[in-house]
């Protein structure tokens, strides 16, 4: 089995690949679009891609890809507590650069104002690729945002360790694939994912389309809204909602009574959420 | 009068800060947050910040910082048409090095895809820097993705026009400040925007929230959820609705109500929406 996954090693998304997928064959693409373009032209059997950060939001570029471009079903989904990480190498003189993904310097922003108001920070492709940089040049005065399976891979020193801005930072992934595997992890709940497009002449629509879920107590766990790409102001919706015995029948009757209001319905996915615990 | 925006010179930002405020002083800063800093330090009478785009949705770092970090009143909204081109340097060799914001990179990726598949894309702080970095390297087969004043501005060749992916690329921009100053441009609405933070002991609170809108006729034109950065699930909601002569009362009869519910009701702006049309 072969399973792709946004790279590179020692990303938060290799993290999660090792412990779900620990014997299999796992391969690390560059970019959430080529991990979704490998798993559509079968180049793979189930891609792994963030979704959500409970600092930064929803990975966009996740979900407009799913919804634009793929078919993919999510089978399941990986949550990843994030410890973010000062790496470098042990010096007396002050920072000048820290390098890192976008995603790792918002989580980070607070911290690193408030302790190295005059290093500039600037952007790299991932966070691994941050820590490499670094690593290539130890007579400069720079450090890399990255977790600690960087710091280890790339043999940098731990400056400051646990330095995101929220303590409980967490990463939602994505298990996009045909089979609905199970894991050997701990188990936290079960979700159903739709993506909603609602009719224009229907005043009212999207508070139609939540009572849909709310008067038959189905508990909403997230409502986003992404834009259609068409024009400002048309978009589409992803709304999770908890599955479970009660719910089940309930949930399908939801999607029933959406589909007669006129509302495009694409189920996403039905699927176990695993908690990773990061060592 | 003072107004700060998001540069540099040359930037989307900057082209409608000179529309609107054609003979003010106009102060470039490096970022979002540096714009809004500098209008909570009173540096500065008017902010003016990029919010949404109809391709690549919020810009969620404007929209959390005012509101975690500021208390400013949106006192005005522009939309401007996008147009984004390809420039560089007249040459027979083929692109190596496509140069830009990740924005302008995102709105136009099927485009550079399709056409330069071989070329890689750079991320840099702005479509100015990019056009400026290509400015200085005329020798190199690289090209950067910007606005047709950045052309101007750098002195480039315009190698391909209007190569953003959506033809209706349109880019909403908010004005903070505490003046409700008129402006001579036409008006296309006006708008009330909401953040709304939902107790946690009532179920379907969504739902409720929103409730009080739709059985009042309120036209809801967007809503987006944010995480309040305390842990995964946890959002605020920022919601636009119109206002006319008829919603003007409706709306603070929804707000009281919301309130009653247990809602945190942050009012964001009452404001007019002006077009600029870029030329």
């Amino acid at each position: 089995m072969k399973v792709a996954y946004l790279g590179p090693r020692g990303s938060f998304c290799s993290v999660v690949a090792e412990y779900a997928f620990p014997t299999d064959k796992r391969c690390a693409y560059d970019s959430i679009i080529e991990v979704i373009e490998a798993y559509e032209q079968a180049c793979c059997d189930f891609a792994l891609i963030p979704i959500e950060n409970s600092t930064e939001g929803s990975v966009t570029m996740s979900i407009d890809k799913l919804f634009h471009d793929s078919k993919a079903d999510v089978v399941g989904e990986f949550t990843l507590p994030i410890s973010q990480n000062l790496l470098g190498h042990a010096s007396e003189q002050p920072l000048e650069l820290i390098y890192s993904h976008p995603q790792a310097l918002a989580q980070t922003r607070n911290y690193l104002r408030a302790h190295y108001p005059y290093a500039q920070v600037q952007v790299m492709p991932s966070t691994s690729a941050a820590a490499e940089f670094v690593q290539q040049h130890p007579e400069r005065p720079i450090a890399a945002v990255a977790n600690y399976q960087a710091a280890e891979m790339f043999d940098l020193e731990i400056l400051a360790e646990n330095i995101q801005d929220s303590a409980q930072n967490t990463t939602r992934f994505w298990l996009l694939g045909k089979d609905k595997q199970r894991f050997d992890l701990p188990v936290q709940g079960q979700k159903v994912s739709l993506a909603l497009t609602l009719p224009h002449n229907l005043p009212g629509a999207l508070h139609k389309a939540i009572s849909v879920f709310a008067w038959r107590d189905i508990d909403m766990t997230k409502i986003e809204s992404r834009p259609l790409k068409t024009q400002l102001g048309q978009y589409f919706f992803v709304i999770d909602v908890v599955n479970n015995k009660e719910n089940r029948s309930k949930i399908s009757f939801a999607i029933e009574e959406l589909v007669t209001l006129g509302v495009q319905v694409r189920v996403l996915g039905d699927y176990l959420v695993y908690a990773v615990d990061e060592v």
